[in-house]
Parts: C-alpha cells; structure tokens; sequence
C-alpha cells in the first residue's frame, strides 16, 4: 500500500523535529521540503534520500500546489516512502487540505505528523507565555491580508484579533505597519504591548514596541518571516526591553524611555 | 550558574517531544512532571532521574502551584539539573509565567523548549486541518468557565469564539454541553461541526456532531482530557463520518443519518 507521511517540521531548528518526525525522515526515499527549511542539520536526518524543494517563498518564482500534490502522488505511487515535510505544524495554515485530498483521492494511505507551530517558538525564545492568569485567556493566529489601496481588505482576521487577548500574527512581516495601523482604526489601543520575531527558533530579529509605534514606524526589512506577537501577555517583555509601554500613538515616549528595543 | 529546563512535552505520545526535548530530559537528575504525561515510555526517557509527580488532575487533590515553584527553585540551588515537564506547549495555558517569575527571582536560569499543542496534535490524529483556504483563516485557542448557575459566567472566551473561524477548545470536557449552549444562545448557528478528542495524540474517543447536537446531548463520561474543535473547517471530518450536518438544534437529523458519530 503508498503510504505518504505528512510531517509538522516545527520552526526551523532540527532539534525542534519530534521524535517521530526524525524517525520517518530517517527512512523516507524522497522528501518535498517548503523552502525556509534548509537550516543546517536538516539534510543530515536523511542524508541518502532524494531531498526535492517545492516550497514557497516570498517574492520568488514557486511551485504550483497542484504540481506539489502530483509529484507526491507520482513518488508514491512508484512504491517510494514520501515524506512532505512542512513548516511549523501541518495544520496551521499549512495547506494540509489540498495535499491530503489529492492523496486520498489517490488511493493514498497519509500518515499526519503534528509539529511545533512558531507562535510556540518564539514565546519560548522570548521567554514569554502567550497566555496568562488572568491576563490573556485567549490566544488567536491569523494571517491578514491587508489591501494597501482603497479597495477592501480581506478582514475576516480583524474582528478575532480585536477579541483575542492574544494575537499571533503570522506572515505579517511585510505588511506590519499597515496591520498595525487597521488595528488601531479598529480600537485595539496604541499602547498594546507587541512582539516581532524572524525566524523563530533560528538566528533573526526580535524586537518589542507598542502598536502605536508599529503603525509608524514598521519594521526593518528582513529577510525571513515575520511572526508578530500582540497583547497585554508581553507587557512584561517590553518592560524588561526599556521599552515605553506608554507610548501613545503620537509615539510620545515617557521618561525618556525608547519606543522600540531590539531584543536580539 | 543553576539552570532549570522548562519544557513542553507535547500532547502525550513520548513520540512527539521534540529532540531538544528528548536531550535535555536524558541529562536530567530530577523532573518534575505534570499528571496525564505517565504514557508508556515516558519514564523510559530518563531511567535514572527523579521523576516527581506535581500535576494537576480534575478532581483530586493537587500541589499548589506555589510549592511547585518552590520546589524547582530548590533542586536547582541543589546543583541539580531540573526538568519540568508541562503537557503541550508550555505557553499555551501552561501556567508558564509562575513558574518562570519564581526561578528569575531566584537567580536561576531559564531554558524554555516548545513543545506540539494538543490542538495541532489532535488535529493530525483526526486527519484534518485547523485552517482552510477560503473556509477558516483563524483559529482561536480558549479554555472557557461556564457558570451552571444564574452568576455571570467568565465569559472572555466567546466574544473570541465567536469571531473565530476555527476554535479549539481546551480542558471544556466537562462543560461540553453547557458551553455549546453558550455559544448558540450567543449566535453560533448550530449547524456548526463539533469534533472531541479524548486524550489526543494517545488512545482515547474521538467523536463528531453539531453544535446543536452537542448542546442537547452533551459528551460521554470521559476519563482524559478533551479537546473541542469547532468550525466549518471539520465539516469534511462530519461528512465523511456520516454525521447529519443539517442536524438543527432540535436534533432532528436528515435522511436518516446520526447526529453523532464514535470516530474512535
């Protein structure tokens, strides 16, 4: 029977793979890896098989998802171990959906690895929870779609993240300003303590600011993805950083204190 | 320097920690561990340490969190190498924050490892998605406490739950009925796909309804913790279960069909 084994790949740091993951990739043939996933180590878990890069990546030229779900089906089908091999956990917007369809109506038996998604990481590398007793009961991921012009935005993500105590914005690196300034449009107050990490769980940027001053000033452009990290939740990160929580949106800071700290 | 590992053991399946995970317990002289994480194999991590049993389990005495603290604090000043172990993600209503404070304020250092949430664990077991393009592009975590009494509820959890597209909730088993039936009162249409995982990631029941459904009927007696997931993103798990999606909050079913299936 095909079998094609669907595998949660964490944040990025191999010492983040489960056990069960590391056990599967150790005796795949093939494996379709998303892009973002070449951190060093990675390949040495299954060093004698045909490691194939499918993935997506800002900007660039990719491969269409329907060809990801032919080439799975193609490989299995000739009797090979296939691991698909994605970013943080398979089912948080990971397009798990398309892939399992095209496998079962394949006749494919799928194996579903769960892996560690990066608002996880980067709490752990901010040394941070996401939720907090009686501060932050509840914790939402979202990835907006902000339109930079007139028309519309898709919005559905702004109504759960005014209603979170949370947010966890993801892939919002490019866009962060304009998130920023939808939510303050919104409601969401200005002096709502927020995170930015590149690159959870590997070498990248964090950095701690209020909302009203993402809404300014943006981030600095960077070159791997962007999980922003917004709520009361990390009113202490910001404290311990320097950083103003009372910024206003006029990003005023008080006591002289800098309305933005670069935390690694 | 003394230095205590704080770290998300995953859903329960010893397969899913993390090799960072599997590293740092192997070294351990003293790991003190929630209840519900003596899986088979769990133990066999670190034959030789100390394995201290301080969790939390529904309805039993259980050590305050205080002397929790306490205790990490002291086995570190003791030279030791000290593990906690938390099920799921320990920044996800983990109760992280205590635990963290009482070892900062204590001068010791801090070593955070994520660990797979039981949602995404639970999710990969029920062989579906928590987001869906075009159906569910956010996903809300909460842990709701309903008031079976005429007092207000705690009720931060369902402006969220209501907002969100996909909405996990955690440790809501024994509630199940009562906080179906605060969401429909609230207006989720009860037509809204329920699944229940019972110790996810280990043996236990799985099952599928509406929402509708779930408010009349509530869950079986269950001895694990269970994770509600809700959204149209699980319409597919329904369907193919043969669950009425039609099922109205009258429970009358369509053409026959249950309005509830045993999915495990």
């Amino acid at each position: 029977m095909s079998r094609v084994a669907l595998i949660g790949a964490g944040p990025g740091d191999p010492e983040l793979l489960t056990r069960k993951a590391w056990r599967i990739i150790a005796e795949a043939d093939v494996i379709l890896y998303d892009a973002l996933m070449d951190a060093p180590g990675m390949f040495e878990l299954a060093p004698g098989a045909q490691w194939v890069a499918v993935g997506k990546r800002a900007n660039q030229a990719s491969i269409p998802q329907a060809l990801i779900c032919r080439m799975l089906v193609n490989y299995a089908r000739q009797g090979l171990k296939v691991v698909r091999l994605k970013g943080g956990d398979p089912a948080v917007f990971g397009r798990l959906a398309e892939e399992l369809e095209a496998c079962r109506a394949a006749g494919i038996e799928v194996d579903i690895v769960p892996g560690v998604t990066a608002a996880c990481a980067a709490a752990a590398q901010l040394q941070t929870s996401l939720t907090l007793r009686g501060v932050s009961r509840s914790l939402a991921f979202v990835t907006p779609r902000v339109n930079p012009h007139d028309d519309p935005d898709d919005s559905e993500w702004l109504p759960v993240s005014l209603a979170a105590q949370t947010v966890a914005i993801y892939m919002g690196g490019g866009q962060a300003a304009l998130i920023a300034q939808r939510l303050l449009a919104a409601g969401k107050p200005p002096s709502t303590p927020v995170c930015a990490v590149e690159n959870a769980s590997l070498q990248g940027m964090q950095c701690a600011m209020t909302l009203g001053q993402l809404a300014q000033t943006g981030l600095p452009a960077l070159g791997g993805p962007v999980l922003l990290l917004m709520g009361e939740a990390f009113a202490p990160v910001l404290r311990a950083s320097g950083v103003s929580v009372l910024a206003s949106d006029a990003a005023e800071t008080t006591a002289g204190l800098p309305a933005m700290a670069l935390l690694a």
